[in-house]
């Protein structure tokens, strides 16, 4: 049987998440080779050796160059901080592995194309960690859609917003600097809810947005009253123009107290719509025309085995799945990519598309005007 | 006991509303002052005198001015389209009476304030049906914010979507011509989420916008495939930023399917959180980082009597209040402000403010930037 | 045209609600003939004048056999407590007045029994207020199991829940002594479910019951320390079985926190299913097996113009009624049964039936067995 | 670092559910040892073969027996049908293992009771597959009741329906027959209401139910027009009393039309009340008189690392979690009761008392009476 050995970077949030991954996908998948957890690269050594312990690895490293390098190794998972994700991809491409990374792909659109065109020209698979595009409840949005069973869509609200920073007195993080993560909300969760936008309506042709640091000092942990200067935006929205027609507004938010999870969005349609609320994951809302008119109301579909991929969690529907299950869904297509000819989504290519659409975002905002993309 | 006697003109959707709330208002609140139905207006004389005996007038003609310059009516009730708005209520304040309008107040914003202006000469009181500010729950919402429950404002996000017109084949009405309706969505339902916002956050100063005419022609009723051209937006959504600082997005549309009254906002505050959905009237989400943090999430606050109005339509909570109730409490406020010292909101200088966003929405768009507002 | 003159009988809770209905009733509904609020009687003659002036009745008295046997009275509206229903009905037949009472028609259904056989006998016209079948999104769900979309009923499950006496410090009222209420929250809101599962299945031909009162003592109001004892049901639930084989559970509580109007049931056939919660009493749960397995789920239908009696309400679907508004339905009812053919229900008939499932609950909670019922 | 080697017999639902759960329990949890998948047992020994392999096993067999006698094998897990439970688990005992059973534990209290004195004096640890109480959300609830924090518990409604045999149609399988089932969804479904009723509130100490088969024929698979017998309950529904004085209903259904996974509770409290909904598994909705009377109401708190177990799974509030996630936290539970003191629940002996009640309710419904239980 085939093999698949990968090599993990970043034991973190991430880093577990992928590792529950890729001891669930097997059982819960029929793949069509083995998954073999060779590696862990951490900052210090002592932490890499206990993590890979706790997840199951074989080997760790406190140098992640040794893993990229390392020839038992056939992929490179990427869950380091944001600035980490160019340089360790660039090295793991030069060393002909495939790359599979966490979001956003880079700091900027211009290092997302390098990266692009990189892992191009060596041939090597990519996958980037948008991952609740991987959740069932959405593959069926995105079959409705597809199918035309909404008609033509017109409009679609996303918005992904959490509380994580909602408290002014929360502590200051790499994520607030410029320099290890970029742009702020927008990159970190706005990436997220642009790529759904992608994937269910169109590319995003234009963009017109307002960006907003709230909070602009936090204390340093650790430190008696210092304090840090946050670096990037704390909420951001904009209006989008796809492609096919459509518009659209799409938002994010790190300090929208209440939310834990708030990934949504709403799809008008020329003949019904779509709901879905990521803190219900298991639930997708359809309303079509087709009913006679006093019969008509927002369908509560609970997703089950006659929906994509669900089967192979449960035979029984609206069981509900839950974030890690969804990141099972990714590694599936990360092996399947990797030993078959079924395609790999969203690459390094689609990621990068989401990097433009931040960057436009960023410069819309400078610059008080609508900003044109044009997707290669 | 003091007496207010009333003219309405127009007896249409809301004409017949009014209609309703002229005769609970009296038996739900404890008036000022006795509300007569004096006289009903419209353009056909004897569907006028069927009106004004189905709704409990005593007179009726089929002239508007001669109610309007009827020396027993004390206000006028304006429930005719948007275009005769203007008209009417000038010559009602020329006769020196008080005007009571629906909303929007005028087809553009110099109109307005050209009506505003007048009446404040003319010392006459004034209202504007954005009726959903009149809700019970609404007004929590208010008290909430204004007590700093929730913090201070910085972000606001609020849609008014129904889908009245989503069917591409639904018939041309008056509504989609320029000169009867002026703009579309967005003076006929984006104005009340306009209002809304000016309620519960601050003026807007700043305006981006974008707008969509989706279907654009519409059949002609009784023709056989006679089309009429739509001359104004399906669809609108804009950017705003607010005089105090918070930012926030408003969207409506007429053509979003499954939406019957979907005006519903979300309040970020730098404490909390509220969350409102008018197609579920009667309840209130509020989240607040007050309880322990183990303990927080979106509290399900069911009006009753222990909040604003509510107590004068039942003793019990959560019992509900209807769409009428809400047209119940504008009439009680304008009684009251006609009789008493008691302020009335929105008057023409608020609804000219409306219809200055919605004029600046309109520009922004044409031109493709942002537009600032100068509330007076 | 034809007239219906009332005389009402209580200007509490229940003497306001009928009071607003039946001023907004005929602006509301097209009626056959015109509603004259005439006289109220209240304990106190002051009190009664003062109410009939904030109600817009002509007359007042102190006593209520004055206004049972004024000759200008057609209908008497009993909304006195439970314990007089009895008296008050039997003089307003014997007087040949058709009857308009609250529920529960009687303290037991001994009594009620005599009321409906003195009406029928009388051949006078009965009403009573079990105002929650009247609610347009009831009758649509009351329409769609007529139509069998959602074939054979083979289960209902019913809560009516309240926390009105969930704080155990709430003081004493009548409604917790047998003599004035009769049973407690079983007689009170328990016979509300009871009529609903009368309404939308079939007759009860068994029950089973459990009853339980939580708080034995009250705090006398006015009073220091003194307690009153509580002599019925906090909280009853039963088991029911239906005449058509169906089978159920109702369930009432008056101590139940958080439930503040928690009229809840669902509706189980071989079809399909119904869901109905009266805190959001426009919302109607439809799920049917018509539909694709894998988009079945649950639609939520807002009741709009194309359901049953809304449109007199609204032109627009999903804007909500209250609970005021079923009342006007319920007055609408009354003027057509008295002035046509139209059927009135739930007559004194009807709520007997009620009344025998209320004390068949009890002696099966007191003899601890199933209890059989047998409806003429 | 010690090892717990698991033995798997049945390779269905359940047996794929539980192996997933062994893959994951240890990327997920730290664990006090390593659980190593040892062999798995199946009717057919090339099944066997293929599931170990799919499943991560190390060997199979076509004979439990084996398995069951293995001496590499530490804790025997039962995934078998119902009526193989017994057998299996008392082989197991003989054998001195753990065992690690799916629900019900037996066809009736009697056998469960056998099973349940054969491990208690063997010393073996027993633990009975009973997820539903393992999820956060109703750890979370029992951390609340238990504080005291909704007062003492006085009503308690629970429901368990799902709609897998609504359609009459539905072919006929083992669960319908006596001998391999015992009841129908009283045992299947229903015993898992019944134990979260003893999780949260107390033992349940008398019973009064009402069963009903409605389809009583089904088709029999690949055969035309043959039909079989069902032979046990449809529905069931029952009043309980608590040994603490609380009173309450369970209900269940099979063929309950769009109830996916409808573990549902409401319990009241003399200060508030919990309502939790399986289909919604992440969130728990809380009323507590606490808070000013105008500001109460139903708080939905979204699962998260501030709750009990969360923090394993994910670091973010409200990602959520999935049905295999709670089997991964009763997988976490059955190593740490092996290998240290933790306590193992639900154990046999709680297993027992849950057939207890399943035979009173039958009792009961078969002697239409009230059927007290004694719980040792
Ligand atoms: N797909 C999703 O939903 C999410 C994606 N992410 C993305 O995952 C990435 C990681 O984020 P988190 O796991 O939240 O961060 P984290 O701070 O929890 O973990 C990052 C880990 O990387 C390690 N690390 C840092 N520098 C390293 C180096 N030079 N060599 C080896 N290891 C190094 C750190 O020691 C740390 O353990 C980010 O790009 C983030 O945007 C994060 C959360 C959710
Ligand atoms: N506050 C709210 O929620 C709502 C406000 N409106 C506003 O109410 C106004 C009326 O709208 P609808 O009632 O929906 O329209 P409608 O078309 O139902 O009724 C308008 C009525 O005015 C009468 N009319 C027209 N010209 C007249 C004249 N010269 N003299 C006397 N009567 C005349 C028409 O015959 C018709 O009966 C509009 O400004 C609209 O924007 C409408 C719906 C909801
Ligand atoms: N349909 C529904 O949803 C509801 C029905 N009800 C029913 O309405 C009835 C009245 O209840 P509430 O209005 O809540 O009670 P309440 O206590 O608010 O009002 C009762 C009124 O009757 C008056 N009254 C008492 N004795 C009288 C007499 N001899 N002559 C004249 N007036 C007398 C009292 O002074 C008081 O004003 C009860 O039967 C109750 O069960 C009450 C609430 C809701
Ligand atoms: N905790 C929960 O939520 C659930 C528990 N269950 C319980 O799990 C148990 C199994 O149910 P399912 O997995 O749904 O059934 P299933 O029919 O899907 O699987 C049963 C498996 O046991 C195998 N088997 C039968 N006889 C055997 C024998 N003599 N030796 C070895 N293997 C044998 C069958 O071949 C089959 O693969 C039942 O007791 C059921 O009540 C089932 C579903 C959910």
């Amino acid at each position: 049987m085939k093999q698949v050995r990968v090599g993990l970077i970043g034991t973190g949030y991430m880093g577990k998440a992928h590792a529950i991954a890729f001891k669930t996908a097997g059982a819960i998948f029929p793949l069509s080779g083995e998954l073999l957890c060779e590696m862990v690269a951490e900052l210090d050594p002592q932490l890499a050796e206990r993590k890979a312990k706790e997840f199951g690895f074989q080997r760790s490293t406190g140098n992640w160059q040794e893993l990229v390098n390392d020839p038992k190794i056939d992929v490179v998972d990427i869950c380091a901080p944001n600035h980490l994700h160019k340089e360790m991809a660039l090295a793991a491409i030069a060393a002909g592995k495939h790359v599979y990374s966490e979001k956003p792909l880079a700091l900027n659109a211009k290092d997302a194309l390098e990266m692009t065109l990189a892992a191009e020209a060596a041939g090597v698979k990519t996958l980037v960690g948008f991952n609740y595009v991987k959740n069932p409840t959405v593959q069926l949005a995105k079959e409705i859609i597809s199918n035309g069973e909404i008609g033509e869509v017109v409009h679609f609200r996303g918005t992904f917003n959490e509380d994580y920073l909602a408290d002014a007195n929360s502590e200051f993080t790499w994520r607030l600097k410029r320099e290890f993560s970029g742009s702020g909300t927008l990159g970190d969760m706005g990436s997220h809810i642009i790529n759904m936008a992608h994937y269910l309506v169109a590319p995003i042709a234009q963009v017109c947005a307002d960006l907003q640091t709230v909070h602009k000092q936090r204390p340093i942990a650790g430190t008696t009253e210092q304090m840090g200067e946050v670096e990037n935006d704390d909420q951001v929205h904009m209006m989008v123009r796809f492609a096919n027609g459509a518009i659209g507004t799409l938002e994010s938010s790190r300090i929208a107290w209440g939310r834990k999870n708030g990934l949504w969005f709403e799809v008008t349609g020329t003949k019904g719509s779509l709901i879905y609320d990521q803190e219900r994951l298991s639930e997708l809302q359809l309303y079509t025309q087709n009913e006679a008119k006093n019969r008509q109301g927002f369908r509560r579909i609970l997703t089950g085995p006659d929906h994509p991929d669900y089967a192979h969690f449960c035979v029984s529907a609206g069981h509900g799945l839950g974030y890690n299950d969804m990141k099972a869904v990714e590694v599936r297509d990360l092996i399947e990519g990797i030993l078959t000819e079924a395609p790999l989504w969203p690459d390094f290519r689609a990621a990068y598309q989401v990097n433009q659409v931040c960057d436009a975002a960023e410069t819309s905002y400078q610059e008080a005007r609508w900003v044109s993309l044009s997707h290669e």
